[in-house]
């Protein structure tokens, strides 16, 4: 993918790999499980043996966006910024399930491994607190998830801070599972806001999600944070790659409503499950694919459905936290596509001619929402799946 | 608990909490589940709704026993050690779920958290066929456990090597819960031997475990690795409790008949699951209850049954690996049995008469096995659970 890979540049100076080449190679040789070009990895029934049912077991995490909050924690003492990380683990797992159609039940537990001196009791009271509390509210909006534990690991010697991890689980019928391969020619794809406030939220979003967070850490904070907290980034990163941005948290973001750059970098990741919940209730036919716009970006796509040349051509605006990562880092517009979701953090393929009915559902949520785009046949001889983005004027093209 | 508690010297200047009591402190407000005195948190039949069935949902993970290996595989360039850590994070799982009966079918799922600079591909690729085989070895001796799938982060700010954890679900008939209860006044306490080879095992244990990691790795390895690898250790520590042991991971270990100390303190943890299956299959009413010593010792049988003695006064021979972390370190002998399993990791409650039925179950599995002592009432006017126990001719005590 030429030079504008995030694993050729800043990225992978920071020991990240964005487009995670080597973990797929490693894992792909395991078994793909029941349906392969599904979302997640879906077994038989392990659990209770059913042959009409199946299994998913989901881990993911809040990545680097716990460093973050870590700072803000430091810089004002209010250990309740780990609330949101809370929030933002265990949607990066029931937002993943969602795009195979598990809505719930959900079992769902959390590991954190932390350093004791660093990361202290009461903030891990708020982060198994918050961990409670968003839960609550999701079944107080329609979505069956409970929490079956959590485990707190002390390991100071790997970390200098505070890593949070959930694992999520699934069991549910096979003839439900939305298996990726419905993602065909002919489709239009509707993105669904990663900004903004859902009627079932109680704050705006800024649509950031938490992936790219090591980037966007870096290239928004300034070196005042470097010297303060070593403890918060890998010391075998080149100097002028660690917090080389021009803002602090508390800086107002440019274009952002009032928001601080705190406040916008760390915002909790929406969860779209509300929203995916009813569509499926009321719409189960009219989608034919979910992508959660995860790691990956919008690239996210080129990994499911066959022969497909996705076209994204009428993208939601972008929020003014990505222009300004975009403006603090100066990373190609073609890299922030790949590493973070630029508008929606999920997208829906449906028959064209459902998708106003689907978009009535979702808007219905105060989440704004649109076609952004539609699936055609791919271009290449070999059917690969490739994608053509529409910066503006300027054409953008990925393929996997 | 005195001086002597691991949370008053060295482990708590190393940024480790050892008794984790503030962690308790947070999670015992939380919903105790449905057998609030089980091994394990038990949670209502969430994945299918069967009132007469529970879930449970399990996280843990290898701890700082990844770092010993990451400096086996700088020095070495070996990274099929990693094989061994996976194999650490399944076991401290699963050996957990058996303490209350739930000994598969199992689902099961790995997470690694590494800095994609310092833990390369290939590192990874031996962590995830290492997962796989250990699984398959598994099952080849009658555990019903399947992989689910995993998660890489690269979250390279966060650590300078790497953490493996796993999470692990089991849904169990709730009628076949041990549940804690039956820890009573007037049983046998059998101990299950953590060293040596069982007739499933493929090599020598040394009886370490995934448990103390941290004070074992800088007691006993040197100020060599302290130079070499900073990546390894909190920068926080005072420098005098940094890799302050005399030796290297080559040097052989002291009584330890050829084993090096790289091998003792990296030795895989034993999985119980083998031994246990059977015993529940043969003798379900004989066994009224079972602690796997992992965080906690021989003192985490103080946080099980009610109104309990805990007397144990012939103990197995402690391993040599215990006994060159004691030397080295110079620990108190009472601190020593707070933090490793020192001899035995998993212990059986059952009447006395039943006893030698039992060991003859577990002996022939090439394990070694005696009854290591008894319960009998609470000397206590509040009821509380308290431990005496022998080393040699000292008798040590431990209460909650």
């Amino acid at each position: 993918m030429a030079e504008h890979t995030p694993d050729s540049g800043r990225y992978a100076a920071r020991g990240v790999s964005a487009t995670k080449g080597e973990v797929h190679a490693a894992v792909d040789k395991l078994d793909q499980g029941l349906f392969p070009g599904a979302f997640c990895k879906i077994v038989p029934d392990v659990l209770t043996g059913d042959p009409a049912k199946c299994n998913l077991i989901h881990a993911d995490g809040s990545g680097t966006k716990s460093l973050i909050a870590y700072l803000h924690f430091r810089e004002t003492g209010d250990a309740s910024i780990f609330r949101g990380i809370a929030q933002d683990s265990i949607v990066m797992n029931i937002d993943d399930l969602l795009c195979v159609g598990a809505t719930g039940p959900i079992l769902i537990n959390s590991t954190v491994n932390r350093n004791a001196r660093a990361f202290p009791g009461h903030a891990l009271a708020e982060l198994i607190n918050g961990t409670e509390d968003f839960l609550t509210t999701l079944r107080d909006h329609g979505v069956n998830i409970v929490s079956g534990g959590g485990e707190t690991a002390d390991v100071g010697d790997c970390t200098g801070t505070v890593t949070v991890d959930s694992c999520a689980v699934a069991v549910m019928d096979r003839d439900k599972v939305i298996t990726g391969e419905q993602i065909v020619p002919g489709l239009a794809i509707i993105g669904i806001s990663s900004a903004g406030q859902a009627n079932y939220e109680s704050f705006v979003n800024s649509g950031i999600g938490s992936n790219g967070l090591t980037s966007a850490r870096h290239e928004m904070l300034s070196s005042y944070y470097r010297e303060k907290y070593p403890e918060t980034y890998d010391k075998a990163t080149p100097a002028d790659l660690v917090y080389c941005g021009p803002y602090q948290l508390d800086d107002k973001l440019p274009e952002g409503n009032g928001m601080t750059v705190g406040e916008a970098i760390l915002s909790p990741t929406r969860t779209y499950a509300p929203i995916v919940t009813k569509l499926l209730a009321d719409h189960r036919a009219s989608v034919r694919g979910l992508v959660h716009c995860s790691g990956g970006g919008q690239g996210k796509c080129l990994r499911f459905g066959k022969n497909v040349h996705f076209i994204k051509n009428q993208l939601l605006p972008i929020p003014p936290v990505f222009k300004a990562i975009q403006q603090a880092s100066k990373t190609p517009w073609k890299e922030m596509y790949q590493v973070f979701n630029m508008g929606h953090r999920l997208e829906v393929y449906c028959p064209p001619e459902d998708a106003d009915k689907l978009l009535d559902t979702i808007r219905a949520f105060g989440v704004e929402a649109d076609v952004v785009g539609r699936t055609e046949k791919s271009q290449h001889d070999n059917g690969a799946n490739h994608l053509t983005l529409f910066h503006g004027e300027d054409m953008l093209t990925y393929a996997l």
